[in-house]
């Protein structure tokens, strides 16, 4: 096993886009474990819109991340070293070690997960963080009745794509929006989802009413402006709109919603959320989503970067939407054993 | 009795403010009723900002004022001629029989009411449709608990005078927003809150933030534009939003919202919504606000404009915030009898 763990922290806050040169790699040599510990080889590391936010150091629902120390995120990974009697070498896990190869914990915060019908990864995606947010969002705000319209935007990601397969199988027509040409057809055919609309092809609102001739009762936001303000005017009286991300917006530029009045005249219910605060909710939809992962009911798909130094230009690739699906690192590669992936070539593809 | 109903049509319909020329006098006789009616003579016309929505052709939760025909209204009467065996002459009762000194039912939408212990006038007011307004938002939406705080704007019109009097009961802190120091003196000497905001003062944001020192838990929103954006500006974390006018924006001027991620990062909830769509919860409430005003436990003021001709001034100076709490019209006059008010001299005050 190497003595080194490669870490990527916060070197400096973010003005306006992030670039490469807000994160810095670390070597720290690997501490001996102490009595309880365990040291996990991480896997794969979860990159998510939210770390934008983290970024800033401005009032949000969470602290800032703080400089210099590792960038926050989800992991999953095995068990490579354990002083605690309930966890054991070869365990598979998730945990939030954040950007970095490996995690050390006394065990709070790490979960074992079954990875014999559920890929490892998929934890960090449809049977994870993602995937519960989802299910929050439409099952909890949303709460569609069968024959309603239920539209998501950034409908080919890891939270979209579930919010739509889960409005499907609750009877509702699904109506996505997406960014290009290529994701709209992998939302409608693979994902299954009614329509899509692509909001690269310049006539969103003209586009989207052609694929709501009833209207939209429930919509779940991922990305703000203009998609937000289309959206709302083709709401009905009496939608419900979950709100889970501004992504357009994180990097500070001003995102004024035009007509909150809609709000009122279409009596809308409009509801942000973390999925964080609901905990309640997690057993049962991971049960759920589980299922359906295992019995190949719930489609997704990953966009992988090899190795932790293509972490940061995933994460600006992210940001503007380059990733297709979920939006992984891969930090140790399956044919190099516990080998770190090739480095100088590291790119997000 | 004259044999002369008369009647204020809409004439056409407001391009941007309205001007006295949208509506139109009309004289029309008054015809024999048929069995099971009954004619009323209407005591008190009620304005409301409603009414400029319906005056514009364009969707919104209700159908368009038709033109020609007699303007939309609440109002309260007592019954002059009845052939209808459930109303007999002398009965006092609230309807909605427009912007006209009488009018002719068979009974439906006309409902009794006892004037005993509640001016009759009130039933326009903490009684009726602003009353019921106010405790559905802050009950049903907002659901305070003790020690929370509660913002209400227009806090000394018909409906927001109520939603800060109902938080103060219900044991949380209320704070009013209104336009002059005025009004603002009898949002907290005579209503009671804790505390009002003169927005016309021109320092919202820091006169808001100095009077909300633990931030804004519920916000009853009557008005919309810079109110709400500053507003939602100091809400806490699951805050709840009742909306339920934009009255800044009635004349069709964009009203954008300009940080709408708030909605997200402090987890609001928002719901628009219309009291006439849960008619269900209206026994329980005007059974508790009129108990509370015979009880003089809920304060309320009136603005009474003087005759049916005085009622286009008075609704343009309600939709510029010129009425001090609830603006009536006044149809008949006390001291003569069944006559008219005086007309030539017909003026908001």
């Amino acid at each position: 096993m190497p003595q080194i763990n490669r870490q990527l922290v916060l070197a400096s806050r973010p003005q306006g886009a992030v670039t490469p040169d807000n994160f810095r790699l670390v070597e720290t040599p690997l501490a001996p474990l102490a009595d309880g510990e365990l040291r996990v080889r991480n896997h794969f590391l979860s990159l998510d819109p939210y770390m934008r936010g983290r970024m800033n150091d401005s009032k949000s629902y969470a602290a800032p991340q703080p400089l210099d120390e590792v960038m926050i995120g989800g992991t999953v990974g095995e068990v490579v070293e354990s002083k605690n009697p309930k966890f054991a070498v070869g365990d598979k896990v998730v945990a939030m070690f954040g950007w970095q190869e490996y995690g050390v914990s006394n065990g709070a915060g790490v979960q074992k997960v079954d990875d014999t019908h559920v890929p490892l990864s998929a934890y960090l995606g449809p049977v994870g963080m993602p995937g519960v947010t989802a299910w929050y969002g439409l099952n909890r705000i949303i709460a569609p009745k069968a024959g309603e319209t239920v539209v998501v935007s950034a409908a080919s990601g890891a939270v979209g794509s579930v919010v739509g397969q889960l409005a499907k199988l609750a009877g509702a027509r699904a109506v996505g929006i997406a960014g290009g040409a290529d994701k709209c057809r992998y939302v409608v055919e693979t994902l299954g989802f009614d329509a899509c609309v692509d909001y690269k092809a310049g006539n969103l609102y003209k586009d989207l009413k052609a694929v709501t001739p009833d209207g939209v009762d429930g919509y779940f936001e991922n990305v703000g402006g203009e998609v937000l303000d289309v959206t709302l005017a083709r709401m009905n009286a009496f939608g419900r709109i979950a709100l889970c991300g501004f992504i357009a917006g994180y990097d500070g530029q001003p995102l004024p919603l035009k007509h909150p009045s809609l709000m009122l005249t279409q009596r809308l219910l409009v509801q942000g959320f973390i999925v964080s605060e609901h905990m309640e909710v997690w057993p049962e939809a991971l049960k759920q989503l589980g299922t359906l992962v295992a019995q190949n009911k719930l489609q997704y798909r990953e966009t992988i970067a090899q190795g932790l130094d293509a972490a940061p230009e995933a994460f600006m690739g992210l940001l503007k939407g380059k990733n297709f699906g979920k939006q992984l690192v891969k930090l140790i590669c399956a044919n190099q054993g516990v080998a770190r992936c090739s480095n100088s070539q590291a790119r997000w593809r």
